[in-house]
């Protein structure tokens, strides 16, 4: 049994917003990470390869909040964040603000292999990844002109976005995350985002935070989220799964829907992947759509974003 | 009821290098901060309040690794790690590498209260703090006589404090941290740290990572950890306490060393002090010692350093 999934950010998706054209990208886009991961997979891969390179296609592609084509901060950088965890051994590795990465991913994995610690943040992250040989870019590499147009919107206004209605989806939660689980029965997440539209001070949110946007237990699931940051930071939400699945004798669909119904309770949206140890996927959300996608039981992928 | 407990940090503290001036000069200090915090409650105050006021108290005392006297990384600059978590509402508050803010507790609060955010790092973090017009200090201020002498010891082996054997207990877990139950019947947990001595590339712990080395919820518990923190962000620590008595029923004293032993497992050490609802108050530690003292029913003040 092997399965991956994915998603590319939840939010206020709506059909009305949406054209044909831009549908298809995003559905395309989706394939292709889809495609990366699942083919490790299919090859006898790990589910840390696998989370790894679905990622990576999605922070390369520019209509996601990750990696090249994330939004700017209010000082008009690209910061970016990002975290994967293995559930064979809940090893994990996080960056957080770092600016000139290209796959911030690669470097959260580098992170958990070779650094002998969890969570490097900042320029010090940056050195660090420049040190091992990850590619490094300008910041024009990442900024796109979508990207720029909203950031010249947005700058003068006090108040961070979120605080704003969102003109597109990505302002609000666009992050990318996958998760997976290969052959030998190894469970893996992984989870990349620019972060919030002219963020200020600093800010980070639940991505790079193991336990809070990406967790992994080969005990019990892989989970990756997407969300308004700070509530899915309140809720520890990813290890919360994990938790009511290893305690509570919860199932994984259970597990996620309580988990967005506690966040929900205290104001947040967003939506959650999760697939558990015996290859169950589960992609949900409690706003308005989520670029989700999945491999079935037969190897078919699967690309919804909308509710069904 | 009303209680107070904190901590000063795990590690190998043995009586065989402890003079009887340095064991009074630890209790002295550890009795200010429960004394500033238990006064607060005793007033009628907040747990929120009593945390931070507690935490303050050993930052701003040299001794721990907190605040003034925090150790130095490997470029000789001290930075500094804090979050706080409001357990009536779930809200929290955490800054990281942040490197002139005098109480780094404060400005895990402020973010908490001011921001719209929870997690705010580096220079942005003390942009905010500066703003709000919290107490700024040059670095001068932080740095003790003490310290830069490890500094130069430390600054040129190429691995970080905790491949090598501590000379003294803050080169490996000196983190300081407080957990409080206020007469409304209110959980509040803090946590303050300089994380690891010579640290590079902005290596951060689990002291400022909500869910791992904090969490309170009046459901359940609040807990401030201290330990080696790359194993306390893997285990997800504070809140995995919390899950265990929520989800599993266990009692508080059984999730702490539940939660220890498996820390145990995958190769760390450390403390954990919580306190539940019930106002029971544990504080336990699977190193040679954990600088630590709590309030009792009545009022009455203990203190502790080594094994009991």
């Amino acid at each position: 049994m092997i399965r991956i999934a994915i998603h590319g950010g939840a939010g206020t998706i709506l059909r009305e917003t949406m054209t044909p054209e831009k549908e298809a990208a995003y559905t395309e886009a989706m394939r292709q990470s889809l495609e990366a991961g699942y083919g490790i997979l299919y090859n006898g891969g790990t589910a840390l390869d696998a989370v790894e390179a679905a990622v990576v296609a999605l922070e390369d592609n520019h209509l996601f909040n990750a990696g090249r084509g994330a939004v700017l901060t209010h000082e008009g950088h690209v910061e970016l964040d990002a975290s994967i965890v293995d559930g064979r051994t809940v090893d994990a590795g996080a960056v957080a603000s770092v600016r000139n990465i290209r796959n911030p991913i690669k470097a959260a994995r580098a992170v958990m292999e070779q650094s002998g610690h969890v969570f490097l943040i900042g320029e010090g992250a940056g050195s660090f990844a420049q040190e091992i040989g990850l590619y490094m870019e300008t910041q024009e590499y990442f900024i796109t002109e979508d990207r720029l147009k909203q950031w010249k919107l947005l700058r003068h206004t006090a108040r961070s976005v979120t605080d704003h209605a969102a003109t597109s989806m990505e302002e609000k939660h666009g992050t990318v995350g996958a998760v997976a689980l290969d052959a030998m029965g190894n469970l893996a997440a992984a989870t990349s985002t620019g972060g919030m539209s002219n963020k200020k001070y600093g800010r980070v949110g639940d991505s790079p935070l193991i336990g809070c946007g990406t967790y992994a237990n080969n005990r019990t699931c892989a989970i990756s989220a997407t969300g308004y940051g700070e509530y899915f930071i309140r809720s520890v939400c990813a290890y919360d799964v994990s938790a009511m699945m290893e305690y509570a004798g919860v199932s994984l669909p259970v597990a996620i829907k309580r988990s967005l119904d506690k966040i929900a309770a205290i104001g947040g949206d967003g939506g959650l992947i999760g697939i558990d140890a015996a290859g169950n996927v589960v992609a949900d959300f409690n706003s308005a759509g989520m670029y989700r996608g999945w491999s079935d039981d037969d190897g078919t992928l699967k690309t919804l974003i909308f509710e069904e």
